[in-house]
């Protein structure tokens, strides 16, 4: 198989695209980060802007996966099913050409709760392949966030949370906003939210707190840690809600692990940390030694 | 006293303007309302903005209550803490002339939850004048609402919600926007939203819900009304705690009473309603009387 000559894997995102080259040892050679998310490429343009990678890296195959195969990427591929492990996501990448690929995203329908993703469960097989325990929950945080729960090695459920996009909204939109100006750090005001949150804090009225401390000119917490704190806490409530033991593996960017770890310790678990790029590149390996 | 002659209550809020003409006999003659909201008004403009009301009403004297008192309003007046009734109110009035004045907000401070409110305290009053029992809770939907404690003819306490300002920050600027342009009625989508949101469900998770339903081609209830429903019903939740009989007087908007009436009666309780122009101006009229 020509995949194991070497392959681009691209994680293509709603605002970024992040393209890496893996040669035939499997070594990452080069990473092209760039702002091409499926947002900035005009519908029908999508093979134009996949042809400067291609060019680059002289025809070798490439494997996609996340909002590239949404409604909204350079074509609509159908979900899996949970549970789903990296066999059938494998077998059920959809070809634009014989080397050209995209990655299915996985869905859920429990009951009347429905729910889906799309990259993350590369990056769930991924953590698998580096070693978290077949039976485990992964916390991916993120606009969308999502606790996922593997069992046997299975995407076997998994919920998707808001919190991130909920954060930007009201940072950049609410009345909120002045006092959400700062950087986020897991410092006291954000573990002073997170404890609030955990203890299934209101969020309605929690959030206005922000508003009413600083109207009256009260000392308090950070505006921007506190209400991170608050809505991180209360996606981690959630998120643990039925895990009874074992780490947490906590899959993605430095920053958000950082967050979500101390909301997880607040919540007297403990988080094993994964990179979330070491984690897709894990799962693309996995994905394409099964073409 | 002259306001026995007739005066002019203004209910000047964040977006809109409403002033009403009460004669000698206590009747409203003549109600103006405009968007000259306190938004629209620029610094240093608000006597220009007033001048137009006293010209009209041949200087009748003038009290004005709601965001005009805030820091972005006419003058930032102090607050009165809880627990306050009329005469707390009456009593710091602030006078901007000697027959001008803006009816102060309350204020909460209860341990290390901190509260505020601007112009719901005058139709707290009012509710009350209107035959609302001096022991209840009342309920005032809006873009804050307000869950305020009644006691005695005193308010004792009250919590905010960012209900409806949640609501509009989803609508417009979130994933789910096209999913929530359609209008909102107390129908068979909101009452699942609402059951879903009184038995605790995850806001973060629970409105993802709709994308999901969306994405996957799921028949499901109207977003807009679910949405709209779940927040409600979270909120009516947090707002009921702690009640344990009795009817909840709600004020405020007819569109908004219609929503949080089905919500409170799904949770197994009754609520009277009080129309909110009403509640403001009987509020009105039993603080001039005090002057």
């Amino acid at each position: 198989m020509r995949w194991r000559d070497g392959y681009i894997a691209v994680d293509w995102g709603t605002s970024n695209r992040r393209a890496y080259a893996i040669d035939a040892e499997g070594r990452l050679t080069e990473t092209i980060e760039d702002d091409l998310g499926i947002m900035n490429v005009p519908t029908g343009r999508f093979e134009a802007a996949a042809a400067d990678l291609r060019r680059r890296f002289a025809g070798r195959p490439v494997l996609m996966a996340g909002m590239v195969g949404s409604n909204r990427g350079w074509v609509e591929t159908p979900y899996v099913p949970c549970p789903a492990a990296a066999a059938e996501l494998a077998a059920a990448i959809h070809w634009l050409e014989p080397d050209i690929g995209i990655v299915p995203g996985v869905s859920l329908s429990a009951g009347d709760r429905v729910d889906v993703m799309r990259g993350e469960e590369v990056q769930a097989v991924g953590a698998l392949a580096l070693g978290i325990a077949p039976d485990t929950l992964i916390c991916h945080p993120g606009t969308h966030a999502k606790w996922i729960v593997m069992a046997e090695g299975r995407i076997a459920g998994f919920r998707t949370m808001m919190t991130g996009e909920l954060f930007g909204l009201l940072r950049k939109h609410s009345i909120l906003s002045a006092q959400l100006e700062g950087s986020v750090t897991a410092d006291e005001s954000f573990r002073e939210g997170a404890a609030a949150g955990l203890a299934g804090a209101d969020l309605l009225s929690g959030l206005f707190q922000i508003r009413a401390r600083h109207v009256l000119g009260r000392n308090g917490p950070d505006g921007a840690s506190y209400a991170s704190g608050l809505l991180i806490g209360s996606d981690v409530r959630s998120g643990l809600r039925g895990h009874r033991r074992g780490a947490v593996a906590l899959v993605g960017r430095s920053d958000l692990r950082a967050l979500y770890a101390a909301a997880i310790a607040l919540a007297g678990h403990e988080a094993v940390e994964v990179d979330g790029a070491d984690a897709f590149l894990a799962g693309m390996a996995e994905l394409t030694e099964m073409l």
